[in-house]
């Protein structure tokens, strides 16, 4: 681990640290450029994102810088001299705008920026694209568990499955997207978070029996106390024994908090152990389910009615399954006042050119309507234009309207005050209760309207004119 | 960073925490367990699984210990002062026996197992899986691209698109599994590893004209340029400037190294490209292709002949898309000397008690035949018994096998010397070319023969009987 904290600033893709030396070698160090990050397609088929990441990217610019050793390794690598002496002074002085972390955004929309010179921009790429592109991933993943849950508990149980060492920011993006809280301790700790659990099959098999090793546990843990109820058999041991250790802890004045279950047809045992438990007299006593869940069996077990008070998700929430990465990228618009584009055969990927700026407009019942991807100069916007289809547009004159990206580094230096998980969890359930709701559904969500400023559209097309010598989009 | 080194031993779920200050309250401190690692399918529906991981797993076990913040923390959350007043010396001090980085190995298996007191084997369960179940998971990836690509190159761009941190373990993990070498710095630096790397369309953006661009790079760089080729046109632009500079580089006695595909048909445009390359007298320029690229897309390249020199792969190696994650679990097996198994109501998932050993049987061709689960003191094996259906069974008497699992830790003391990356991707090599054909294919391979001894299924056969009275499998 030393290692990896004492050089992190070779946290790149080689070819960053080959442009950045042709970059200096050229005498073009100074040049200043613009960098956009923006994704083409919302995970998991959704009809958002939830950008995520922002902050813990912020902390690890400041690790981005280059040891002894790195620079040792860097000479070993053969490159040149001078180039190697202007990196061991490289800390990241340019200047970068965002939205807010947390905040709902959609396909295309250059949700954060990198203004600064052609090597700092160049040289925090792969950094800036590895944790917005996951952390987002797994919020957005975590929103649409929380959408299927409702208001039960879900817990992140997911450490064991996660990605190596994702774990550690993917318990936090998890609990931003809408988690209640993480069974990953260190996580827990970083950014002051609950953490949570239960017990494991091995404590039951420790003890000579099932009966035994719950009653050594509720002895020790009698004020919260949950029972792993599927070690040997579900219905016929594991209930009862819960059973009989509830009605013991109320013999000392204690309350059994919940079993769980984690194995078989959650639907039926669980409505069998609610008949149970009630049966017994422990209407009080939860039902924890856990075992390859989603968004989808969450969402079917609360539609058989599946008396389950709290999930637990691992897997498919930790790893962002099936869709595994953001498609986020990094795209240069403006370098030296000049902007510029990428053009390609497909058309949806073809880059906006420019220094730009992000406009929400509201509906008349106060949600989300449409957003604007304007000229960073404009300010009235009365029409907003579909990126490729010269035949749609939307009126947004006179709708409320607000400005969401803004400056949170100034040439090095934060601008924004960090904030606590909680407070950015919080501010995600509020913008998303901003979204409409048929964009929150699974199939085939409406599709959010993302246009672009006339002078902007105009902007591009010049541009692809200029490259193209003459057709248009 | 620094937080998450000095605080790696609260890389854990709190059940563990919870679980061993129960063991601690309740005296079983020094009571002796065993747990098996093993996992249950073969990751992407393959025939097999690369095994990796252990280094990093043992590396990052001496970084787990409780510091003054941790212990603070703890304090925090409550734990009990005397356990934690004893987790203020915690070292891991048992013992672990392994199948080599490297191995092939299949499901079941228990390739790694933990034996120590209850509360330290308790204490890694979730780093170990964290760590072995990825890096496994990658590896086998990367073992499956490299069986698609054959002798053509293959290098590692996921780090953009990996999962946040995972990328310091999974570019590792694919050189393991055969890729060649990775864009990710960090990696190749902590693990003695060649980086590789081109360049971004931003270079190109950055200059006034794709020519002049191309022409910069070529001078700083005549003796391994690679140019990318689709920021504007392929076919139109981007070739016939990489042949002018090839050109001009041929009149410097220079030869351009390649160009690079990064969009479209890569089929298509690959084709085209080398007949535009050779037309111009460039047969010695190579070809190299990215682009969302998987072991199926590069096999249907390969079977379309698509004259590509070397795959550049991001997302699916780096992710493990769309598997995510390896399903390995970690099962107590034995605890004071006494063998113990985990129920189900699926029978494959009853876990196989007492400390084990593997057998791996040789065919006539020298190929392998079939493993064997053996109890630890077990030597002549005659038959082999399928776990779950009593009439198969299989003859390796005679036959040619070797004991894939040894110590490597013994009592917290590491046994063997670290492996490069490079010898353990030619030990995977090795094995699989061990491995029959049929088990590598990609649609429905063979399945592999993994059986238990007679004397191990009887053991298990009797605790199932035990705890369930009176029934067997």
């Amino acid at each position: 681990m030393d290692k990896i904290k004492d050089n992190f600033g070779l946290y790149l893709d080689l070819y960053e640290l080959t442009m950045a030396q042709g970059y200096f070698l050229n005498g073009k160090e100074n040049q200043q450029a613009n960098f956009d990050y923006f994704f083409r397609n919302n995970p998991f088929n959704s009809g958002y994102t939830v950008f995520a990441g922002l902050q813990d990217f912020i902390d690890l610019l400041f690790d981005f810088k280059f040891s002894d050793d790195s620079i040792n390794y860097l000479n070993k690598l053969g490159f040149n001299k001078d180039f190697i002496e202007y990196l061991k002074n490289f800390r990241f002085r340019g200047s970068i705008y965002s939205v807010n972390e947390g905040e709902i955004v959609f396909p295309y929309e250059p949700i954060l920026r990198v203004e600064g010179n052609i090597i700092e921009t160049q040289l925090i790429e792969s950094l800036l694209l590895n944790i917005i592109n996951f952390e987002s991933l797994i919020a957005t993943k975590a929103r649409r568990l929380r959408y299927s849950a409702g208001d039960k508990k879900l817990a992140d149980f997911g450490l064991r499955r996660a990605q190596g060492l994702s774990a550690i920011h993917a318990s936090k993006a998890a609990i931003i997207g809408g988690v209640d809280n993480t069974s990953n301790v260190l996580s827990a700790f970083l950014y002051d978070m609950k953490p949570t659990g239960t017990l494991a099959h091995s404590w039951i098999q420790s003890y000579e029996d099932e009966l035994t090793a719950f009653r050594k546990f509720a002895e020790l843990y009698p004020q919260n106390c949950i029972l792993l109820v599927d070690t040997f058999d579900t219905l016929k041991s594991g209930i009862p024994n819960a059973i009989k250790v509830a009605k013991e802890l109320e013999q000392k004045g204690y309350k059994l908090n919940a079993i769980r279950l984690d194995s078989g047809d959650l639907a039926y045992l669980s409505k069998k152990a609610r008949k149970m438990l009630n049966d017994a007299g422990l209407h009080y006593v939860k039902i924890i389910a856990s075992n390859q869940l989603d968004e989808y069996l969450i969402k079917s077990l609360i539609d058989q009615k599946a008396p389950i008070d709290a999930f637990g998700v691992g897997t498919n929430l930790i790893t962002g399954k099936s869709d595994a990465a953001l498609d986020g990228v990094y795209k240069i618009s403006m370098i030296e006042n000049n902007p510029t584009i990428k053009l390609s055969d497909d058309v949806s990927k073809v880059t906006l050119p420019g220094i730009k700026k992000i406009f929400r407009f509201y509906n008349g019942e106060g949600k989300f309507y449409a957003d604007c991807i304007a000229l960073v100069e404009e300010e009235n916007i009365e029409i907003i234009l579909h990126p490729f289809d010269i035949y749609k547009q939307c009126n947004v004159k006179d709708l409320k309207k607000e400005l969401i990206i803004s400056k949170i580094l100034d040439n090095g230096q934060i601008l924004i005050k960090p904030k606590s998980t909680k407070e950015i969890s919080e501010y995600v359930s509020y913008r998303f209760s901003l979204l409409p709701e048929e964009h929150k559904r699974f199939e085939f969500p409406h599709i959010y309207k993302v246009g672009l400023s006339p002078n902007l559209k105009q902007l591009r097309d010049e541009l692809i004119k200029r490259m193209k010598g003459g057709t248009t989009i």
